[in-house]
């Protein structure tokens, strides 16, 4: 084997095309002081993006979501004279990009519940995960953390708030960790009241004030369920209890996460507001490269703030808390109905203050059972996504 | 060997009745999840303090700087009945304390120059050095930092700044790190003009805005030579040069010090502002213990503010970098000047703004050299106190 090749890492993107996919694609092409390789890629039906990353990175095999796409990317290689990779699709394609022999790393950035069973091989064969999406971890935590065990694979976080505590805890004993400290932008409501959130339009709670991401954590990011969420993420990835792990709204995001250790050190992890890093962190770990990006100027912000979420007008953080301590299928029943409410706010059916609402009926409606195996997660994860159909239709129809 | 004495750490405290002396003892008798024995005390002049802490703590050797101290001490335990320990004087008293064969660990907290031999003296015995006399490693961080690689010993800084860039660096590789940030209060002056520095009184120098300590430093902070000093003691504690080490003025005095590596993370370390945090933590690394001071709510602070420091109004800083540049015996004598500027101002014999003008004049006239031995080292403080005594009397002169 030559120096170039030990030196040189496979990477497969499951979510190609999205924000963190391309941001991955930005990071593989500019470090500069160590080599990565694109060996497969995942997109949806975003063809035109997808034959563009085909052209420059030659990947081996390439998923889309349907026939229908897979058809429209053969016509446009063929156009523009690309040699074809092999054409994957639908879930056996996000598969086969997932455990593509070759890859030693996979970057798990599809969005929602879609990249669960495709993250999961990949810890199976022992891949390093680099986990974008936080969805598997709420779904199935237990089955992906307990994969990773027994296989080696090494699961990093994407998520910019778990990649700061993945830095602060590199030094520190977990037994020696007092509680960790999410820190959350607070949103575009932060400031606004409950009357104001439930008049909320899709236009304005893609206002993120710090993040430029995609539509559904963007939303997410609106009621803070997004920070619901990364408390069950961070309790799979790191191994606190809930009582352990806190939220703190800070407005600047410039603090990305933070730990307190029992002799009352805080170590806080912090950066610009660029994915990329979050990326090449969990690409490179446990080297760190250099970056091209600008760095963090501190002079530059006019301070730093800190405050406590408000719970009563963000209801999805105990959602989650409670998803968390009741366990079994309940987080993934929550993650589903979540992915359908925002949906449903998205096309304008119901308001922002409902997402939690839809939330609440269908947990209290799941009947939980110990999350022990796929099939059982996923059946959870349909039964959930029907009945926040259904509440949503009666909340649509009550309002008409 | 029992149990309980293989878990006992034996501690001996140069300095006891200062600041950081007190807090050491308090942190000591603290602890509630180890076990710490004090051996040896060393003070000053102050015999009632010491008498207290003997009774608490029966010490088996403790020194004072006088016959005179000592005499009273004796006279005082007696009047007490109060065991005696063995009463030693002086420097060879100091170097007992430093030495004493059952002291696994050394605070050093005199202030100035007098603590150098006998903390150069534990490090050479192997034993762990908590340093807070950063003086000491300003004149002879190469001496020191050499005994301490030749003999294994640990050099644990409780300066809060280098006890946090410690706490940051944990997880870190050297080479990873881009720079180190050292934060600075910026002192009763921050925000005052030249002119109102040159007419500022004792009493407005020593009102330090965030933290509470001995008069010195209190002084140093004021002019920033406490930062100055504290680029040097960061050379010698981390080996990074000075390009790698910056000044970042911070009001709140939150966070403590920071990192920031090759990939633009920066990892910082928070607290409160009491300096029994970085003592336990010197004493207990790689351990850290649980800790009943209050924690950290930064809902409380009104917010975390940066900038850069004026280098203009703060002529101190850049006489210390260009000491760590030039090395040799001219940070030594940049010290030297220093204490005795201090003491000058201090006895309101030249002005706040006239102690950078001493030490620069001492610097300028200084004839450089290698710092290869103790007494070299000690010449050219003995030379450079001397040279600040005539300057600050053509000041006083000239003032009359």
């Amino acid at each position: 084997m030559s120096e170039s090749t030990t030196n040189t890492t496979s990477v497969a993107i499951l979510g190609s095309t999205g924000s963190i996919g391309c941001n991955s694609l930005r990071v593989i092409e500019s470090l500069t002081t160590t080599r990565m390789r694109v060996v497969a890629l995942a997109a949806g039906t975003n063809v035109e993006r997808l034959a563009d990353q085909i052209a420059a990175h030659l990947p081996e095999v390439v998923s889309v979501d349907t026939e229908t796409a897979a058809h429209d990317l053969r016509a446009l290689l063929f156009a523009r004279d690309i040699d074809l990779p092999r054409i994957v699709v639908g879930e056996a394609g996000l598969i086969e990009v997932a455990s593509h022999p070759q890859a030693d790393c996979v970057i798990s950035a599809t969005v929602g519940a879609v990249g669960f069973v495709p993250t999961l091989k990949a810890l199976e064969l022992g891949k390093r995960v680099a986990l974008a999406n936080k969805e598997t971890l709420v779904m199935a935590g237990e089955l992906m953390t307990e994969a990773a065990r027994k296989s080696g694979a090494e699961l990093l976080p994407v998520d910019s708030e778990h990649n700061a505590l993945h830095q602060c805890l590199r030094g520190e004993r977990h037994e020696e960790v007092r509680r960790i400290i999410l820190t959350a932008s607070g949103g575009p409501f932060r400031t606004r009241n409950r009357a104001e959130m439930k008049l909320a339009s899709v236009a304005e709670a893609m206002q993120h004030p710090t993040w430029n991401m995609g539509a559904k954590i963007t939303i997410d990011s609106a009621t803070l369920m997004n920070k619901g969420l990364e408390v069950i993420e961070a309790h799979w990835l790191f191994g606190f209890g809930p009582e352990k792990i806190d939220i703190l709204v800070h407005p600047e995001s410039v603090v990305h996460s933070m730990i307190e250790m029992i002799d009352g050190s805080v170590i806080s992890q912090m950066g610009i507001t660029d994915m990329r890093h979050a990326i090449q962190y969990a690409l490179t770990y446990p080297e760190r490269h250099s970056c091209q990006l600008p760095p963090l100027d501190l002079t530059a912000v006019s301070g730093l703030h800190f405050e406590a979420p408000d719970l009563d007008r963000f209801p999805c953080i105990a959602l989650a808390y409670r998803a968390l301590s009741e366990g079994g299928t309940l987080p993934a029943a929550m993650n589903a109905a979540n992915e359908v409410a925002v949906s449903a706010f998205l096309n304008e059916r119901i308001c922002l203050t409902e997402i939690p609402e839809v939330i609440e009926t269908v947990m209290n409606g799941h009947s939980n059972q110990p999350a022990k195996d796929i099939k059982t997660i996923l059946n959870a994860d349909h039964d959930a996504r029907q009945a926040a159909v259904a509440t949503i239709e009666k909340l649509a129809n009550a309002a008409v």
